[in-house]
C-alpha cells in the first residue's frame, strides 16, 4: 500500500523512496527480492515513470537496492549479507570518490615482497642493508629539547630544513634558490599528488615518458587527466614530441624523470635538456623535473639540472631522500615559484597540516652534518658494485635471452627479452622459482621488458636471484 | 623571509630592494605576480611604510616592478621581454583544482601567532611548555638499528604501533578492535581528508555540529559537500536533528566531536550518545567520532565512546596525539571496517605512500612505555590549573561582559558576549593590546562568541592576557 500525498512539501519521489525504504526495513521486501518494474509501480501509484526512476536512483545510490540490466530491480543482498541490519553499505560508500586501486600486478608484487625468502628484483627502493641507520642515530640523538620539537607547525616545512635544502641545491647543483621557494613534502609522491590536485583539472592533458614509473601508479588516471606518452631513446625523450603533443592536445604539464630514469636508467642528453627548456619556455608549459636519482652517478657526474638552465621559472624541481637515504623517511622537496607554493600549501592545510617534525629534524641534522655526502659516496660505490655483478652475469649467461644498456647510475637495469614470453606466465613462474620480477607493462612498456633492481639484494643474493631468473627463462622457452 | 639589519650601514630601503630583487631573480616572485602592499610589507618587516615606498620606487625606476593605481604592485613582465614570454601563467594554473584558501581571519591569526610577544588565546593547540620533549627523548634513543627503521612501508601504518593503539583502545575505553582495523594517519586531519575524498562525492550532504572546529577549515567546502548544521545545547547535539536532516537532505555522514567539543567544550550526554548510535543505525548513516580530547577530563571520567556502543560498525573512530602530546608529531588513527580502510589506503598510496617511520616509532615506544599515561595525568592537572585560573578571573572581572559554562575537560572556554561588539573591531583592538583572540564566527557561530584557549599560556601569561582582553572590552564598549 502506498500513501502518496501530492500536496505535501516533500517531493513525490522522496515519499516513494521513504516508504519503499520502510517496507524494506520492516521486511516486506526481503534482501534479494524483486521490486516492481518502474512502469508497473508508476501505474500502481499513479505517477510518472520518471518519478519512480528518481526514487529508485536514490535508493540505488545508498546501496539499498540494485538495478541490473535485464533482471530488474532487487533489494540489495550485500547490504544484509553478513553485516547486521543498520550497518552502512560500505560498498556504496567506498565507490564514491576517485581513487583507483593499484595495478593488480603491483598489488601482487607488494604482497610477495613481504615474503623475505623470495629474492626481490622488482621493488623500486634501496635494500635494508643500504639504510644508514647507524649514521642517522647520532642525528636524532641531537634532537634536543621541547623548543625545537615544538617549532610551530609550518605547512611549507621546517624552516631550517628548507634552508639546508636551499644550500644543498646551491652546493650540489649550483642552483640558486631561497628557503621560501622550497616546500617539504612526504616524499616526491606527495608533491606530485599536490600538483595534480592544485595545478590541473580533470580532462587536462599531460605528457610523461614512456615507459615510466608513473604508469605504475593510478595517480594521474584518478585525477581524470589525459595522459600522453613521450617515447624514450638512448638520449631520453625528444623535445619535438612535446611540441607535437602541445599542438595536438594542448598538454598543460610535462612530468619527467630526466636523470637515470625509472625504469630505463637513461638520462636526457645535455642538448635535449636545453632544447626542452627552451621549447617549454616558448610554449609556456611548466616542466616537472622529478629527480630522485641524480646523486647516484657511477661516473661522478650527471650533467646539469634543467632547473639550472631555467630562467623563466618554468621548471618545478622535485628532490627526495627516498633513493639516497630510504623511502621510509618520507622526505621530499619541491622548488617552485611562490604562487605555486602557496596554492599547494592551501591544499596541504586541508590534507594533513604538514609533515611531522621528527623526520624533518633528522633530515636536517643529517644533511648538515657532512655525513650525508659521505653516506652517498659509500652508497654509490656499493650500488656500482652490485650493478657490475648483475651486468657481468647478464653478459655471461643471458645473452641468448635478452639485451640491455649498461646504466651509468641509478638503481635499475632495463631488460628487453629477445624471445616473446607472456608476461604473466613469466611473472608467476619466476615467483615459483623464488624471484620477484617487475614486468615492463606495469611501467607502460609493450610486452617483453623487465625492470631489474640491483639495489635491494647483496651481491651473493643477486647471483642466486639471477640464476633462478635464468632457470625460469629456460623453463618457459 | 626578510633579513633586515637595522644597524647596518646600508639604508634599510636598500636592504629591502636588494632582497626583493634577489627574490625576483631566484624565481620566488615570477613575472606578473603581485607583491605585498606597501603597508603589509612594512608590517611584516617591521618598518615604516615610507621605507617600503622608497624601496618599491627604486625597483620601479629600474623597471623590475610596476605599480598601477588600484591594482597594486607587480613584478614587471616587460623587463623579461625575451625570456619571460615563457614563464607559465601561474595564475591560470593555480586556479585549477578545488582547494579553497583558509578563512582570512584564520590566516591573520596564523600570521600573528609567529609574533611571540603577543599572548595567544586563539590557537587550538597545547603550549610549548606542555610538550613532553624530555619524555620523548629516551623513546627515540631506543630506536635502534636499520632493521627497525627500515620496516617495509605500510600505507596502513607501522604494524607494532597499530597493535599498541588497539591495546590502548581496549585498556582505556574498553573498545575491542584489531590492528587490521586501525589506520595510522598524519593527524586526525588526514583521516578526515581521506574520508571526504573516498567516502563522499561532490554534492553529498553531511551534518556537523554548530559551532564546530570544522568551520575553520575549508575542507568540506573544497570537497563540494553540502554542509548542514546540528545545533548544540548543554548536552550536545540533538539526535532528532540528525533524523530531520536525513529526511530533508539525505545526509550521508555525520562528523561529530562528542567529548569536550571544540570550541564549546560540551560533551554529548550518555543518553544522547545511545540515541544517536541507534538513530544512525536505523538510518544506516555512518558517524565519525572525532575524539582528540577524551583523555583530557578534569574529573577523571568522560563516559563511554560511541564506538563502544556501536554494534553494527556504524561508528568510524578518530584518535590523535595532537592534544595529548603535540600537534607537531602528526600521529592520528582511524578505526573503521575493512572496506573503508582498504579504500582509504588506495587513496593514500597515491597521496604520500604513508607516514614517515620516525614519528610512528617514537609514538609506539612512548605509548608502550607507560610514560604516556603518566604524562597525560600531569598534563591534565596542569590544564585544570590553568582553566581554574582563567575561570576565576573571568568570574571576578568579566561578569559584566560575558557568560560561559565551566568546561569539565579539554582546552577551551566558550565565551558569549553580553554586549554586541563587531567581531573584526574586537579582534583588531585586542591585537593592538597584544592579545590574539579567536572570534566565534570563524567556527560557525553567530556574532558575539569567542573561543578562549587556556592551554597555550602559563598562569602568569593567562593573567596578563586576560587583563589585556578586559582592557579591550572596556575600550570598545
Ligand atoms: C621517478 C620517481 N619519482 C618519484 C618517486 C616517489 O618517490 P618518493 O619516495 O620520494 O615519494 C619515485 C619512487 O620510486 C620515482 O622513481
Ligand atoms: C575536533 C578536532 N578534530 C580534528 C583536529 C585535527 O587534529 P590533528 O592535529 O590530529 O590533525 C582538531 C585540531 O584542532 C580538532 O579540534
Amino acid at each position: 500500500m502506498w500513501e502518496i500525498d501530492k500536496k505535501s512539501k516533500q517531493p513525490i519521489y522522496r515519499q516513494i523512496s521513504d516508504q519503499l525504504r520502510e517496507k524494506i526495513m520492516k521486511g516486506e521486501y526481503t534482501p534479494g527480492s524483486v521490486l516492481p518494474t518502474e512502469r508497473k509501480l508508476a501505474d500502481q501509484i499513479g505517477v510518472n515513470r520518471s518519478t519512480v526512476v528518481h526514487a529508485y536512483d536514490e535508493l540505488t545510490s545508498i546501496g539499498l537496492i540494485e538495478r541490473k540490466r535485464g533482471s530488474g530491480t532487487k533489494v540489495s543482498t550485500q547490504k544484509w549479507g553478513i553485516s547486521p541490519a543498520g550497518s552502512p553499505n560500505w560498498k556504496a560508500y567506498v565507490d564514491s570518490g576517485a581513487f583507483l586501486p593499484p595495478h593488480p600486478l603491483i598489488q601482487k608484487i607488494h604482497e610477495l615482497s613481504h615474503n623475505k625468502t623470495l629474492w626481490n628484483l622488482a621493488g623500486g627502493e634501496l635494500g635494508p642493508d643500504l639504510f644508514p641507520g647507524s649514521l642517522l642515530k647520532p642525528q636524532y640523538d641531537k634532537i634536543l629539547g621541547p623548543e625545537e620539537l615544538f617549532e610551530d607547525e609550518d605547512p611549507q616545512g621546517y624552516r631550517p630544513l628548507r634552508e639546508t635544502i636551499a644550500r644543498h641545491m646551491k652546493v650540489t647543483y649550483n642552483v640558486d634558490t631561497t628557503p621560501d621557494s622550497v616546500m617539504i613534502t612526504s616524499g616526491a609522491q606527495q608533491a606530485i599528488y599536490l600538483m595534480t590536485q592544485c595545478l590541473l583539472s580533470p580532462g587536462d592533458a599531460i605528457a610523461i615518458e614512456a615507459p615510466s614509473y608513473y604508469y605504475s601508479l593510478p595517480l594521474f588516471q584518478s585525477a581524470g587527466l589525459r595522459i600522453f606518452a613521450l617515447p624514450i631513446d638512448e638520449e631520453g625523450i625528444n623535445p619535438e614530441d612535446v611540441k607535437t603533443l602541445y599542438q595536438k592536445h594542448r598538454i598543460k604539464l610535462v612530468f619527467l624523470n630526466p636523470i637515470f630514469q625509472n625504469p630505463t636508467s637513461v638520462s636526457l642528453s645535455e642538448k635535449r635538456k636545453r632544447d626542452l627548456v627552451d621549447m617549454c619556455r616558448s610554449l609556456s608549459i611548466p616542466i616537472v623535473e622529478d629527480d630522485p636519482f641524480s646523486l647516484l652517478s657511477f661516473e661522478g657526474k650527471t650533467g646539469q639540472l634543467m632547473k639550472k638552465m631555467d630562467e623563466s621559472g618554468n621548471v618545478l624541481y622535485l628532490g627526495s631522500l627516498s633513493k639516497t637515504v630510504g623511502s621510509n623517511i618520507r622526505i621530499g622537496w619541491l622548488i617552485a615559484p611562490k604562487p605555486v607554493i602557496s596554492r599547494l600549501m592551501d591544499a596541504r592545510n586541508q590534507m594533513d597540516f604538514g609533515l611531522s617534525i621528527f623526520p624533518q629534524l633528522v633530515a636536517n641534522y643529517f644533511m648538515r652534518s657532512g655525513k650525508y655526502e659521505e653516506h652517498v659516496a659509500h652508497l654509490v660505490s656499493e650500488l656500482k658494485n652490485r650493478c657490475d655483478v648483475a651486468i657481468s652475469i647478464l653478459k655471461r649467461h643471458f645473452s641468448d635471452f635478452l639485451t640491455f644498456h649498461e646504466p651509468k647510475g641509478g638503481l635499475y637495469i632495463w631488460l628487453k627479452l629477445k624471445i616473446p614470453i607472456q608476461e604473466s606466465r613469466l611473472f608467476h613462474q619466476a615467483a615459483n622459482n623464488k624471484v620477484i620480477l617487475m614486468p615492463g607493462s606495469v611501467l607502460g612498456a609493450s610486452e617483453g621488458f623487465i625492470r631489474l633492481t640491483f639495489a635491494r639484494l647483496s651481491k651473493e643474493e643477486l647471483e642466486k636471484a639471477l640464476e633462478a631468473f635464468r632457470k625460469t627463462l629456460i623453463q618457459l622457452i
